[in-house]
Order: C-alpha cells, then sequence, then structure tokens
C-alpha cells in the first residue's frame, strides 16, 4: 500500500464518515478506519465515487496509508474511547505526526492527553467541531487546540472543508494551544444551550400571554429571522412550530412530551464557569430548566399550586407584546454571549491560550448550530477594540440593550404577574442590572461573613483587611 | 505516658482548638497535637483548667495517648494537608481505630480516603462541622459520615459536644455511609449561599424601592425575626445593618466594600448538582452575585449602561411594600430548600446513602449558620412523610408559598420596573411557575434537537423514540 492519503479518519459513525465524505469531496486522498471493517467497505462502497478513499483495515495498514507527517482524525465517543484509540494508535507513530481529536471531549482531558503525547513528539490536536450530520459533510465550525505547527500541517485542509462566512473566510482557526479548542467548543455549547432557551421563553410567552398559535408564532419567528436575530436556531424554530403531526392533525410541538435531554457540555460549561468565578447565569438557567422538565415525579407532585392564569390579550396587544419579545429575546441573548465570551475570556488567562475572542466569533458566523448574523457583529466589536473587557462594554451592545430595555422589563412583569416561566430573561435582566448597579448588597454579605466567621472585609475608604469584634465592643481591627 | 484520653484533636487552629475545648468542657479526657508544638503547649497552658488535655508533641505520643478504639479527630486544612496527615498517621493506628475529618473536604475525597482506610480495617469518618469558631466551642451542628459502628462509638460523645435543638434533642446523627456527611454539609453551605442571597436582595429592596435607611432596615428584620423567618441570619443581618461604622459616622453596610467572597463550598453544591441532574437555580445565582460582585473591572465598564433610576416610596406605601418583601423572601426559601434538599436526596439516591431528610433538617435546627425555626417545619413535613418527592409537595408549605405569590410577583415586578438586581427571587419564581406549569416548551427544545441533531424525542400520546425527517418530506419515523 503506498503512503497516499492526505489525511485519516478512524471511526465512521456518522460525524466520522460525513467527515471523511467532505475531505474526499474537497480533493484529499482519505484513508478511512473503523474498529469494525465492515463500516468502512460501506463506507468506500456507497461513497467511493465522490473522491479518493483508502480503505483499512488494521491500524497498521491505515498508519501506514498516510504519508508523513500522518494527520489521524479520530472521531470516537469522548472518554475511555478516544484514550482506548491514542493507545492503539500513538505506538505506531512517529514525532511530526497529529492525533486530531474531532470529539466533544472535556477540555481537561485534551490537556492531559496533548502533554502525554507531546513527550512522545507526537501533536495531539483538541479539536471543536460544530454542525451536526450535516455540518460535517458540508461544511462545519471547527475549532482546533494543539501546537501551532501542527495548524500549519492541518489549517489549510480544515479551511478548505470548513463552512464559509458571507464574506466567504473559512469558520476556522486555530484557538489556541492545547485544549483551548474543547474548551471553545464547549462554550459555544453552553450558549447553544442558552440561545435554545431563551427561544423556548420566546414562544411560550407568546403562546400563553399574547395568546397566538404555534403556526402563527412560526410566522412571527420568520419574521424576525430577517431582522437582527437572523440565525440558524430562530430559522427552524419556525420550521418545527409551523409542522403539524401528520397523525394527529395537531401542532407537533403539541405532540411532543415536554421533557428536554441534554448531553454533557451545557453542564461542563457552568462547572468550568464556576471554576473560573465567571458568573454565567443565563447558560446555568437553560440547564436547570431542561432538567428540571426532566423530573416528572416533582411536576406531577407540584400541579396543585396556586398560581395566576395567563389571559391572552387582544389582537393588537398582542401584536405589541410579540414586539416587546423580540426586544427581550435580543437583549438577554446579548447577556448571553457576554458571559460566555467572559468564560472563554477567563478560561484564556487562567490556562495561557491567548485567545482571539474576534476570530472565536469570526469562525462562529457559519457551519455552526449558533451561527447568526449576529457573530459578525460582535466580531467587529472585538476588531474594534481587542481588550473589551465585557461585550456590554461595546458602544453598539450598549446602546442596543439600552433601546431594549423598557420592554425587556415589561415582558418580564407579565411573565411574572401571568406565571409563565421565564428564567432565561429574568436571570439575564437581573446580570445586567447588577452590572450597573452602583452599589451591591455584597457589602451585607461581606458584613454578615465577617459576623459569623471573622471572614474580614475591605473598606471603600481605605486600604486593608479590617474584622470587626462583633461579639466584642464592635471596634474595628486591622486584619 | 497512660492511654486515658477518650478523643485526640489533631490541627490546633481556630476550629480545632475550640473543638477540642468543647469536648474537654464536656468532661472527656482530650489529648491535643500539632504539626508545630509550641500550639499545642499554648493550648494546654491558657485553657488547661477547662478540663483534662493531654499535650502530646509527636504522632506516636498522640496515638500512644488514645483508648482504643482510638477517635482521632482531624481539623487542617481540605485537599493535600489532609491526606498527608492520613499518611503520618494511618500507620499507627490498629483495625477499630477512627480517624474523623471536621474539614469542609470535597465528598468525593472522603469517600476514596474511606475506601482506602476501610482496607485498612481503619473507620474513616467524613463529618461536617457547622457553626464557625463560636459553635465548634459551644455547640456546633455535627454531620459524620462513615459506618454505623464508627458511630455508635462517637455518637454518644458528638451528641455530648453538638448544639441542642429548642426540643433539647442533639444537633447531630448519622447521616450514612462514606461521604454522606460531607456532602450534606456542602448542600448546607449551598442552602447558607442563597438564605443570604435573598437576605442582601431583601435589603436592596428595602433600600432602593422602600427608600429605607439601613437603621429602618435593621428594625424590619428585628420584626421579622419575631415571625416564621426567625433565623440565626436574620439575626445577624440585623445586627450588621444597625452597626454605624465609629471612624466615619456612617452605616457600616456603607463603607464596606461591595465585593462578596467566597470559599468552595457554595461552588461545590452547584456543581454536583449539574452532575445529579438537580436544578438549583437559586444556589447558582447566590454564587454567581458574589463572583460578579468581584468583577470591578466589568462592573466599571458597565456604569453608563442605561437603566431606570429606583424613585422611593412614600411612607405608607413603604410599609405595605415591607410586608410584601418579607412574603417574598419566605416564599424564595421556601424554594431555595426545596432545591438543596432535592439535592440531598438526588445525591443519596445516586451513592446509596439513604439519608433520613428529616433528620437533616432536624441536626440543622441549631449551632449551624442556617439554623431557623424553619427548620423544625422542613423536620415535620419529612416527618408526616418521608417519602415526600419536593418540600412544595407539602401541604403546609405549598399553602403558605401559595398565600404569598401575589406579593412575591409584586415584589419582583417593582424588582424589574426600577432596576434592582434581584436574581434569586427571579430565579425562585421562575423555578416555581415552571414547576406547576401544565406545559412546559421543553417540547419545543425536543423539537429543535430533533431537528438539528437528529436526537429524537417522545411523544405525548404513545410509546417510543421518535424522528422526524426535517431534511426530507417531514414524515416521523421510530427510532
Amino acid at each position: 500500500m503506498s503512503a497516499a492519503a492526505q489525511i485519516g479518519v478512524t471511526g465512521l459513525a456518522v460525524m466520522g464518515r460525513n467527515l471523511a465524505r467532505n475531505f474526499a469531496r474537497n480533493g484529499y486522498t482519505v484513508a478511512v478506519h473503523n474498529r469494525t471493517a465492515a463500516r468502512t467497505r460501506a463506507l468506500v462502497e456507497e461513497f467511493g465515487h465522490e473522491g479518493e478513499f483508502v480503505g483499512t483495515e488494521s491500524a497498521e495498514d491505515f498508519v501506514a496509508a498516510l504519508e508523513r507527517p500522518r494527520r489521524l482524525v479520530v472521531m470516537v465517543k469522548a472518554g475511555e474511547p478516544t484514550d482506548a484509540v491514542i493507545r492503539e494508535f500513538a505506538p505506531l507513530l512517529e514525532p511530526g505526526d497529529m492525533i486530531v481529536d474531532g470529539g466533544n471531549a472535556h477540555f481537561a482531558d485534551t490537556r492531559r492527553r496533548e502533554r502525554e503525547l507531546r513527550e512522545q513528539g507526537i501533536h495531539f490536536v483538541g479539536t471543536g467541531v460544530s454542525g451536526g450530520e450535516e455540518g460535517a459533510l458540508n461544511g462545519p465550525s471547527i475549532m482546533p487546540g494543539g501546537s501551532k505547527e501542527s495548524y500549519e500541517a492541518l489549517g489549510p485542509m480544515l479551511e478548505k472543508i470548513s463552512a464559509k462566512a458571507a464574506d466567504g473566510s473559512p469558520c476556522t482557526a486555530h484557538i489556541g494551544p492545547d485544549g483551548a479548542g474543547h474548551f471553545v467548543k464547549m462554550v459555544h455549547n453552553g450558549i447553544e444551550y442558552a440561545d435554545m432557551q431563551l427561544i423556548a421563553e420566546a414562544y411560550q410567552l407568546l403562546r400563553d400571554v399574547a395568546g397566538y398559535s404555534p403556526a402563527e408564532i412560526a410566522d412571527i419567528f420568520r419574521t424576525w429571522n430577517t431582522g437582527r436575530l437572523d440565525s440558524y436556531l430562530i430559522d427552524i424554530t419556525a420550521e418545527v412550530l409551523a409542522h403539524v403531526d401528520a397523525a394527529t392533525g395537531e401542532p407537533f410541538v403539541d405532540v411532543v412530551q415536554d421533557q428536554a435531554e441534554q448531553k454533557g457540555t451545557g453542564r461542563w460549561t457552568v462547572q468550568i464557569a464556576l471554576d473560573l468565578g465567571v458568573p454565567v447565569s443565563g447558560i446555568a438557567e437553560a440547564v436547570f430548566a431542561r432538567s428540571l422538565s426532566g423530573h416528572q415525579d416533582l411536576r406531577d407532585a407540584s400541579r396543585g399550586l396556586a398560581g395566576p392564569k395567563a389571559e391572552p390579550l387582544g389582537k393588537a396587544e398582542a401584536a405589541a407584546f410579540a414586539d416587546q419579545v423580540e426586544q427581550a429575546l435580543y437583549a438577554s441573548k446579548i447577556v448571553s454571549y457576554t458571559q460566555g465570551f467572559h468564560e472563554i475570556a477567563a478560561g484564556s488567562d487562567a490556562y495561557d491560550w491567548d485567545i482571539d475572542l474576534g476570530r472565536v466569533a469570526s469562525i462562529w458566523r457559519g457551519g455552526c448550530i449558533i451561527r447568526a448574523a449576529f457573530l459578525d457583529r460582535i466580531r467587529a466589536a472585538y476588531d474594534a477594540r481587542a481588550e473589551l473587557p465585557s461585550l456590554l462594554a461595546d458602544e453598539s451592545f450598549a446602546r442596543e440593550i439600552g433601546e431594549a430595555q423598557d420592554d425587556w422589563r415589561a415582558v418580564l412583569v407579565a411573565a411574572t404577574r401571568q406565571g409563565v416561566p421565564a428564567p432565561g430573561f429574568a436571570a439575564a435582566l437581573a446580570y445586567y442590572d447588577a452590572l450597573r448597579a452602583d452599589r451591591l448588597p455584597a457589602a451585607l454579605t461581606q458584613g454578615q461573613r465577617d459576623y459569623f466567621g471573622a471572614h474580614t472585609y475591605r473598606r471603600t475608604d481605605r486600604e486593608g483587611s479590617f474584622h470587626t469584634l462583633w461579639g466584642g465592643d464592635r471596634s474595628e481591627v486591622s486584619a
């Protein structure tokens, strides 16, 4: 077998298969390999006409089929299966070769694997891939971490197979060393959770408060999709809401069980934010909303709890309310992205990754689930001022959220009064109001902590740490 | 040296010292030991008159001073220092001896240590201790995990030194095997974070919306402390708010920097809840509120953001509003405890701990930071129905929160309109409204997930998992 393939993909479930086809369709010769060889043969048989595939049956053949330095893409389940593949292939590789992990690994695992393989001279490139099956085939957003050298060898190929933004630029770039790529992909997913939760709340308010049907709400989302909310998720929301269940003739959304499921990355985003001390309340509420929905026992036990019943608005008021919901959704979305980018900045600082936040926004403009016109605005904000301490400090986002806030408050007042849960909108507004507050009651919290635990406090008027002798004469001592 | 001490304490910083004195004052002979012997000598010198201490300078002497089976209490920093102490003492112990870790360990570390020491026949008793320095000396709430046998040997002593509830019962009980004690202590601290955040929000609303001064608010808290909110934290809030800074003559709370600090346990409570799939939104908002307060750079960058300026109410309206805030605080507190006890129940299920939730409430009635009349109500709720799926399913809590909800909503409407951040109140209400909702928009979320990721959904009208061919003719297939 000649070492002719420029890239290899092992793990040929749907994501791996589609990624392999994407490389082949772009003119690369692709070695393919799978634990069970039947899948490899099926791929070559079914899609061989799309480009140059080299089907291989053993790990040795697979490695031998790759030109050097080898580029070996692993598309298996995150966790132990990834480690198993590494244990299998690493001994067959040589210094300079690259293992590209395209799964949803936890960035801490990626950091460990990168460190271990670096000792052998092998580049381990933890890479976020977003866009689902369809994106993998036709152009995903790709977030590679790992060494700069590995990006030199991989980047041109990734740029070729990735989605392209409206301005033609590829939706991939070197994110930063070791775990940076998987970290950024994790936060991408956390933001996706928040986006979906905000959309869900907007839908429920339009349904219960405004009194619209799912079909009418689909039309509203379609209209929104022509404006500043233009995005893949708003687009598919309209599609889902417009869909009618064939079996019952009911709106599809009404026959689906209202218990949302989740995988790990939303949860990780919140857990890591807590470690980094970054408030990501909007993402947290989105994760909690999913887990709450699944606790059918608690929900059943709470059915009789007292509360208002939402009274649908009249036609004219409903239309005005829908406009207010658009403002609330947009403002809350600005906050979600503010929190998510804050987490990326904090991760970049903590791990010395030197991540270019504008570039992250830039490569999310196409291919991934949260792709949206909005991301070009974020790119522009960071391009204008790389050291932006927060998206809310960008003049144009600050202006927009300022203009939206009256309506945002009105929507939350309606939700609160009518008993429609809107945890994402509420968390976003509380974050906004807390950040702009002159004084926070955290001063009282510090006073309490000093009272019961002698944890000390700082003063506004001079340097140092102080403790009040609460159990004594209440004089103050330096701590 | 005779082996006469019934208990030993190693690690004589303030918590360890006070716990040792507590044992001695209760008639036990206490062997004491510290890495630097000067501290041991100082303790015996200063407090020797309070009871029987056996000062020891080496690990060997310390162990030799203890009667068998040995009870060795470790009061050092959580993490590596605890492991170091175990490595030092375990080789000197014999089967049946007990190591009691009274620090704030992560329950996963406690599980590991318990497992490792069990192989040597040593009982490792991870034990939550709450009440701060003062509690350690005069009676803390004590939450021991570990084996039942170890509780037989330790329980009577812990019951003696612990706080007593109003009905005279000791504020300690065997929580459950291995990490159960530290898990429950962790959730205790998470609830403490939520309690403090809710109090902080109530204070800020009374200040900004009602227009009260800190001294006036102190009086309001004093009044609340005579009712159903009667608790240590409400009590000390009044003390802190009434306090006047001697240096400036200003209210103390106005000269303290409004940046709250935190240790690990609040964060852990949220992280573990995420792993267990338990929504603890109120606790999460409390942790985030602290971290947000500390991001001075973001706060400075957000100063100019648009928002309403709160307009203080007139005198009569202010008093009425204060009553509403009491309702909102109480209702939100019920939700916090509902979430916290849900987490304990989920942990108990996940780790087979068989925790008696009523007993947990019972031993928090005294000694600890969240001690409150309220906990006797929780104890009663679980005593009446051990399998209560949620505190909100308890008739009397459901009735109270139902009666409070109009005022709760009114307070949140005021906060929303006037721009006073109330993330804890808002998260609690959203949780309440979500649990009692007939339908949640999680159905839309599932539809979206099926659209972009073929994640499938379930239907309300028949069993099975389904997928809609969104990219095709939109027919439905069984998955």
